[in-house]
Parts: structure tokens; sequence; C-alpha cells
């Protein structure tokens, strides 16, 4: 029979009862019942009901009674009302069923090595990976999936409507000094030289714009061959853009604009009017980070003042040494036990904090075993300061600048999910500007760069660079979601006495330049417009917009956290002769298949 | 002043005379004329013309002096028009010019290696790829950019709009035992694996089949470590597609929706609402390809019935080896020389041919040294079986299938091309289908595939799976369009007992097949749907969409021949802190800089 479908199996409703139809699909489930075989039949669009009755087909009823979950059918019948009180209202085809005349199986399946149909059961995501194809079939990760299609289709078209020509730049170019671990890729025909897999289209994205080509986009692939955090993946996608004669206002209103258009697109959620900005440091001072999750208040406030006014030794130490004091204010959190703050405690710990002080607002005000070495107008304007209102609880680090900062952004994200501050529906958007153009390296004992060499200081702060480097901000801008780095940028220097000034405080000498950027310092001696860019996490987007924390539900084949693909087993070893044409050895402590134990 | 512009340099008509307005871009030509300085501002967009008048700004006429070419600027002015006798009906914006009232230098530039604004000189392709940046600037490349986005969101669109889903398959993968070489990437984490460049996503589009994804599509790049022929790149882009459910008509009218779309998108070119089909076979034996231009006729006749009732030894002992004779009629070919006629000889002799036997077709019949040993009545049925008529010219070639075959192809072609027989406007689609599924191994003493075991013969000779494989035609189909292999594609096998009947065909043993397919084997054994698919060559499609015969112009950043950069100087060497965490070190021949000598 021709196994071509009339419908899908989420296409069939009452509109069509009594219509003769082709469906193919998967045995979802089947069920003998009465006399009767019940089959549910799948795709990835969803589930029909087949009956198989001997009245209408004593051939077809016998056959299906061998059949098996995941086998492959095609089936001819007629659409029927479902009887009365069987329609199933939590399937879109729910209404009907298909009166079955003549079937056949296309093919045959083994019992999978987890269940399909229920895919309650948890399963090892090993396994999962191992059988993806099995994992995809079960429909969480295809929604997934699809959406990731709908979205990258609602990206390419904003941009080209918005005049970006998405351009592919090359995947085999060149090993960069700096940044993080290339890929490499041997070379055959120049034995002992490398191609390197890209970290980021970014000398392209700039040559393309030295190129006069105005506006360009990429959906790109990147790679980077790093030890992996559980939201990484060796190889993953960035949505990356540059753009001619133009302004960050240009590209944030621009970005906004995306922002505004994919999550309408994907989810029909509308991201506001207005996102709001804050400078890096602000983001520091009051929320410990420079990708604050504003989802939930609870900032950090600064108490120094109070503290060095105060009796408190501890606290006191940390001020006499550079460090400071600061406070989170935990709506309602009187009742939280000592032994639940003994939990906190351990838990900044990790991140070199020594202790957390507290008090509770009781109705009486401040308690706590430190409420004594403060006056009660230090206390009074503790409260102020924090807003403490009875039945609050405050806590309070004190420590170096960084270490209060880290340990208490952590502290706030701990305490706003374990209390369910956070909407999880709930979408925060947040630019964040003005970070610094440089950092000081201890081991070269020189500025470098936080984002790149190319990075356009602010022009508010041009005159610093010769005077004081470290405080010159980069034109540049974040963009942040629910706390997450979704993706950065900055206007690009396109003045070759700028550049040069740059590398000046950068201490890197002609030579030095041009053995690290060569031909791209060239390139932009030739006549550069202004231009600016960003590049975006697009893993991390789908994350968001398909709501998971899991890297690896939104990429078809992912890898596992050791770079790895179960289900293909690679990497793998290689014949001799591809080693040979090469000219590579592996050296003598290497060898043996994957999956080889890491050293 | 503020850079961004109010218009691109090919957006002003004489309906904005008296508007002011800012434009930013590059210096194209300075002219001094007349106490007036006249600058072609360029963008990519095309050319404005600006004026700098004394009268207007004296500070920006002095300023303006001091223009180079392709030094950046921004201007403000007032649009006028141009003055009697003084458009441009070349230019879009030939009517009018903007008297500038201010205006900046945003960024001067060196002295260009080659000129920017004449692109009719002559420049090595080496250096035009060095300085690939200033080469796409010059437009031509630039141009062919653009459609080249254009083509590839139109293909997106037009397979969203179908039903299929993008789905971005792993570029880090297994190397696989079969077909060209692959590049190979080393795997830190596990030393001494590698992973491996796809050559075509094509195992991951078939288990996207068997994951339920019903229909994939892909715009994919693809790897093949191969020595290059001047069509060739080391990376290339293939429109990768796969669905399920469908027969081979399916996808072959799905495709020619997709050519009428592309092609009326890029081009406002209507393909013909038919495609003729043509069988491998017929192929070889009208046209002595596989893959033939149907741009222009002059097929390949096939003689050898006159030949051997002949006299002429010549033929008669190929026949008689075995080999056949077939004949091209030359259209007015009869005033062709015989030092032409040599030329030719001489061209078919690179494929094997040892001859051309010819004759003319005069006034008073078929004339030639040759003619003596033909009847009058071969000699008739000659001129009617190859349609001769007077002023044409017959060529013949007697050899073996092979060489007759590829030796008339190019001959075919040659002459075509130098006698003008090809409209470069045309475009002629075709889809050959009824390749053989197995060709015999002469090394292995068994029969492979012709493209892969995966592909399904054609249903009406399994029965010869058996008994005489070498007739089996496989189920597939090639899309060529004039004269060049666009895609190819084929039903693949759902059903294992076919594909162990295929194994078993090709001598293949479990074991084997284990270890070339392995965990592929066994994912088609979980319930595997129908399917078929396609990959077209995206870059091939451009080159024909802009009409070059050159690769490397509808690629931004393309490779040379032997695989390299010139412009980032890749591949190069790495450093041995990069080679010790790999584990891997280059062989003694090895080392040296870019560009070392090929061995």
């Amino acid at each position: 029979m021709d196994y071509r479908r009339t419908h899908t199996c989420n296409a069939l409703r009452k509109k069509e009862i009594g219509k003769v139809v082709t469906l193919s699909g998967w045995v979802h489930r089947r069920r003998d019942h009465g006399g009767l075989i019940f089959i549910d039949l799948r795709d990835r669009f969803g589930l029909t009901q087949l009956i198989f009755d001997p009245e209408i087909s004593k051939e077809a009823h016998v056959t299906a009674s061998s059949l098996r979950a995941e086998w492959v059918i095609s089936a001819e019948g007629k659409v029927r009302a479902r009887g009365e009180g069987l329609t199933n209202p939590q399937l879109d085809t729910g209404e009907i069923e298909i009166e079955v005349t003549t079937f056949e199986v296309l093919s045959k399946a083994k019992t999978p090595p987890f269940s399909i149909c229920d895919d309650t059961t948890e399963t090892h995501e090993d396994i999962r990976l191992k059988y993806r194809y099995l994992d995809i079939r079960r429909g969480g990760v295809a929604k997934k999936l699809a959406m990731r299609h709908q979205a990258m289709m609602a990206t390419r078209s904003f941009f080209n409507t918005e005049g970006f020509l998405e351009i592919n730049t090359p995947i085999m170019g060149r090993s960069t000094p700096e940044g993080a671990r290339d890929y490499l890729v041997p070379s055959r025909i120049y034995p002992g030289n490398f191609y390197a897999l890209p970290q980021s289209p970014q000398i392209f994205k700039q040559l393309l714009m030295v190129a006069g080509m105005d506006r360009y986009f990429q959906v790109a692939p990147c790679f980077r061959d790093e030890d992996l955090r559980a939201d990484r993946q060796p190889e993953f996608t960035q949505i990356d853009l540059e753009m001619s004669f133009a302004y960050p206002e240009d590209m944030t209103t621009l970005i906004h604009r995306y922002l505004k258009d994919l999550f309408k697109v994907c989810l029909d959620y509308t991201v506001p009017d207005e996102i709001p900005s804050m400078s890096y440091h602000d983001c520091l001072e009051y929320y410990g980070t420079d990708r604050p999750d504003l989802r939930f208040g609870m900032p950090l406030v600064r108490v120094d003042a109070i503290a060095k006014a105060s009796e408190f030794s501890v606290f006191k130490e940390q001020l006499e040494n550079g460090g400071c004091v600061k406070a989170l204010c935990v709506k309602g959190g009187a009742t939280i036990s000592r032994k639940e703050i003994d939990r906190y405690t351990e838990f900044v710990s990790k991140f070199g904090l020594r202790g957390l002080g507290w008090m509770k607002r009781q109705e009486e005000g401040l308690t706590s075993s430190i409420v004594k070495f403060f006056s009660a107008g230090q206390l009074k304007e503790l409260e102020e300061k924090t807003g403490a209102q009875t039945g609050d609880l405050l806590l309070f680090a004190a420590a170096g600048e960084a270490t209060v900062n880290q340990s208490l952004d952590h502290l706030r994200r701990l305490i706003a999910k374990e209390r369910n501050l956070i909407n999880p529906d709930a979408y925060n958007f947040l630019w964040v500007n003005g970070f610094p153009c440089f950092e000081w390296d201890e081991d070269e004992n020189r500025p470098q760069s936080l984002h790149h060499p190319f990075t356009m200081p602010h022009p508010d702060d041009l005159h610093l660079l010769e005077t004081d480097p470290l405080k010159v901000r980069s034109h540049s801008y974040d963009i942040i979601i629910n706390g997450y780095e979704v993706g950065g940028g900055s206007q690009r220097i396109h003045d070759f006495e700028v550049q040069k000034r740059v590398f000046d405080a950068l201490k890197i000498n002609a030579e030095e330049v041009n053995q690290k950027f060569g031909f791209f310092i060239e390139a932009l001696q030739y006549g550069t417009p202004p231009h600016l860019g960003i590049a975006l996490g697009f893993d991390r987007l789908m994350m968001l917009l398909t709501k998971t924390e899991n890297i690896r539900d939104v990429i078809a084949f992912p890898k596992t956290q050791k770079a790895s693909d179960v289900m293909m087993q690679c990497p793998a070893s290689v014949s001799q002769r591809q080693l040979d044409e090469l000219e590579v050895s592996i050296g003598t402590h290497s060898g043996g298949q994957f999956p080889a134990k890491r050293k």
C-alpha cells in the first residue's frame, strides 16, 4: 500500500468524521479490549487512536494482534466519532478514532532500552544520549528542537528585514594566541601546520565591516576546547552581528526589537518596551555580580558607615583591612532557624567568606547576639538602609569586596530559589554597560583587555588612557536575561591613532602587535568605518525559551561534559594510515579506545 | 559629528532635492575641477557625488582637498539637482549631488595594493585573496555574497513552509571508514583519539528520521580533505534534506518547486514547469556522461551496426574487441579545417582515444578519406542516423565504451563552447535516475555501493539482488543543471531484511557490518520509517545563479586550491604547549612555517 499520509497523527477532528484517511507512524500503545484492538498511533505531531474490529476487517484484526511498541505502520480507514464517554479531552484528536480497513507493517522494532510511551520514568542521561534517536522520539527534546528551528527562522527573518546579510565565515581558521583553548586540525598538505576551529567569528566580522558589507550577521557554529561546565558544550552556536556607522544605542535598540520579536514568535511573550540599563559598578554594588537576576529584589546594601561607627570588631577589622560590609534583607526571614542560617554560612564559605552575621527584626526591634555592639541609633539606621520590617532577617557579610560580592550574589540566588521568590514564567531583561576596558594582569604586571584590544574605550574616558588606564570604561554592553549573560558586545576602535594608544596602555610594542594581530591590524589601516557588534549565545537563549537548565536539551546530538558523543562513540582512534598522511603521531602516553580514562 | 546616515550612497533621487542629508562611506574618487572638489562617495549600495564648494563652506573645501581614495568620511549637506548636461545616466543617483556643508574624516587609509575604483584591472587572485577585505569592497564579490544571503533566506523560507525543521548536526563527529579523506581533530581529554569534521550529515539525517522528526533540512557546512579541483573547497556548504513516509517522486517534485522558488527570488528566472528525466543508461548512451549539459544538442549516435557492416578495419577491430563506435554531428562543421580536427584529436587523446574519424557532408554527399570503406547505402544510413545535412561534420570515436563516452562527452562540450552553441543566460534542468546500485570493485573482487549501502534498490530490481546484483538499479535521483551535478539523493532502506540482503550482495559479513556501521545499524532496528533524502551543493548552485566559474567568488573567505588561507596565513604552526596538551607530535618530515612547500 501507498504509505503516504493524508494527515499527521495530530490533524483529525470531528469535522473529518466519515472521511477515509491514511495515517503512518509508530505504535505507541496497543490495548486489546472486548474483542477489539486499539492502537495509539504516534508521530512527532501527536497521537491518533486506531480501532481494529474483526467485523470491519478480520484480516487486519488478526495481523494487528502481532503489533508491538515502536513498530512503524501505515493504516487506511474511516474517521468516526468515539463512543459516548470514550472521548479523551487530553488529546487534540480525542474525539475521533479510525476504523482500520487495511494496514501494513513498514518496519518492526526491537524492544527499546527505555520506554518511549512513558516519559515520566527517569532514565539516566547517558542512556538517553546513547540512544538519542529514541530519546528524541519521546517528544520532549523534539519539541525543543522544533522551537529552536522556529527561533532560527525568526532570527534570520528579523535581521534580514533590518538589512543584515548572513555571511558564513570559515570554520577552518588560524589558531589565535589569546583566549580559550582552540581545537586544532592538522594539515595534510602543509605537514606540521594546523587549522583551528573558531571560538567566534570576531576577526572575520570586523573584516567584513572593513570590506564595506555594512551589516553582517550569522548563526555561527563556535568551538572551545575547555573543561566543560554543566551549561557549556564544546560546539556551541552564537548569533553574531556587526554593523557600521552606528553607536551603541543603535545596537541595544536593535537587540531589544529582536528579543521582542523572538519571544513573541516563540512564546507569545511580550518583552517590555523598556529594558533598563545598569552600570557594571552598580551591578557589583547592589547585586555582587555583573549579571544580576532581577526577577526578584533583595539587593545588597552597603552598611560600611554604620559598621565603622559600631563596636563590632569583626566588621571593623574587615573595614580597616580595606574590606566592606554588606547586608541582605530576607523578607519574612525571621522564622528561618539557626540551623538554616548555619547552612547558609557553610554555603558562602565555598566563596571564601568566613562567617555570616545576622539580625532578626522582631516586633521589639532588631535582635541577635550581635545587636549589643550597635547603638539604638545605628540599629535604627540599619533598619532604614536595609528596609527591614517586622518578620525580616538581615544577613551580613564582611570581607574584601570581591569575596563579599561573590558570596552574597550566590546566597541571594540560593535564598530566592529556596524561598520561591522567582516566578518561573517571568523573564527579566537588563543591559549592563560601563565595563572597565582593562584589568590588571598580576602575572604579566601590566593591564590586559577585559574583552579584546579592539574594544573602543568610552569617549568620556579617552583622556585617561595614558594617566589612569584602569579607570577607563569600555564602550560595551551586555544583555542579561534572568541572571544569565546572554550576549555582549562593544563599539570597536576604527581610528588607528586610538588603537595605538590602547596598545601603548596595554604595553604591547609594535613587534608584539604584529606577531599577535598581524594581518588584522594591517586590514584596519585601509579605511575602516566606525563599527560595532554583539554576539548572543543562542543555546543559552534556547534554554531560556524552552525553560530548561540542561543545554543538552536544546541540541540534537550533544556531547557529554567530557566532550564525548556516547552514541557515535567519539572521539575515537583512527587508522595509522590517516596519521601517517598527516605526519602526526600520538604521544607515548596516549592511545586506547574511547572511552579511555581521562588522565 | 553624528556619523549615522540618513541615506545609503544609492538612495537619493530627484525627489529628495532640497533635503539635508548625512551620508557616510568611502572616498571612491576625487576630482578637483574649476575651483570645486568632487568626491564620489561609495558604500556597498552605490555611489553619490559630493560637491565641496568654497562658496558654501570654505573650511570643508580646504579640508576636502586632502582627501585620498578609501578614506572613510561622513558628510552633511543639501541634495541638489546636477547641472544641465552633468547628469550621469549610468548611476542610480546620477541626477543629484550633495552640496557639503560639514564633514568629518572618520578614518584614513593607506594606498591599497590594487585599485578599488577600477575593477577592470586584472589583479592576480593571490593578491585579491590576501586582501580579501579590499577585494570584497570592489563590489563584484559583495554582490555575489548578497545574493548568497538572499538564496539562503529563500531556501530556509521554502523548506520551513514545506514543514521541514532545520536541525544543526554536530561538526565534531566520528571518522568514517569509507568515503573521502576526513579532517581530524585531536582530543585533549581522550589523548590519542580524534574527532572528524563531517563530509556530510548523512548518518545524522537518517537518525533524525528514526527519531521521528519527519522532515529535516540543514544548510550544512561539510568538509573534505581532498586534493582540490578548481571548483572544490575544503569547506563547502550543502542543502541537506531528509523526509519520512514519502517516495522519490515526492522528493523530485519538492526540489522542482524549490528550484522554481530559488531562481525566481534570486534572478526572476522562471524554471520550466517540467523537468525532464533521463535514465543513467540513456545519459551515457546519448551524452557519454551521467550529467549531460542539455543547453545544446549534438548527442552521441551509436553506429555500431553500420561500422560492423563496413569495410573500415579500424572500427571493426574495436567492435570485435567489445568496443563501440559513436558519432557526433557538428552542425555547420564542414568548414572546420583539418588543423582544427587535429586539435580535437589531440584533445580527446587525453581521455585515451587514439584517433577521431571524420566525414564532411558536402552537396555531393559525405566526403573524407574513409568514405571509401562504406557502401553508398551505409553512408546514406549514417546520414539518416546522425541527421547530417549539407555543411555538417561527422566525428567518429571507436574504442571501449568508457573511452568513447568520456572522449565524446568532453569533445561535445568543447565544441559547443568554442562554437558558441550555449546561451549563457539559459538554465537547463535534468533529473537522472536509475543509477546502478553497485559497481564491481576490482581490488576487493566484490561489488561495492555506488552511493552507500543504505541506498534502496529499485523495487523492480529487488529480485536480482542475489542473482545479478550488478544489474540492480538504485532508487536514486540526481539533479543536473547545465551539465553540473547539483545534487543527488535516494530512497533509503528502512526494512532490515532488505538491508541484510544488500549486505549479503556486498559480501559484507555481520562482524564487518558491526565494525563499519555499528551504532547506526543498531538504530535502524528500533522502528525506522520509510525515508529518503537529497543533498544539494549550495556553492555550486550559487556559482550557477551568479554565473561564475570560480567557486571562490561565492565564498566570503575562501581557501586556495592548496587549502590555505593566504590572508590569515593558515594553516600555521602552533605552540609546543598546544601540541603537548593534545599529546600529539609532528613527524620528523614536517615543520616549517606556512607556506611550506608541499612534499
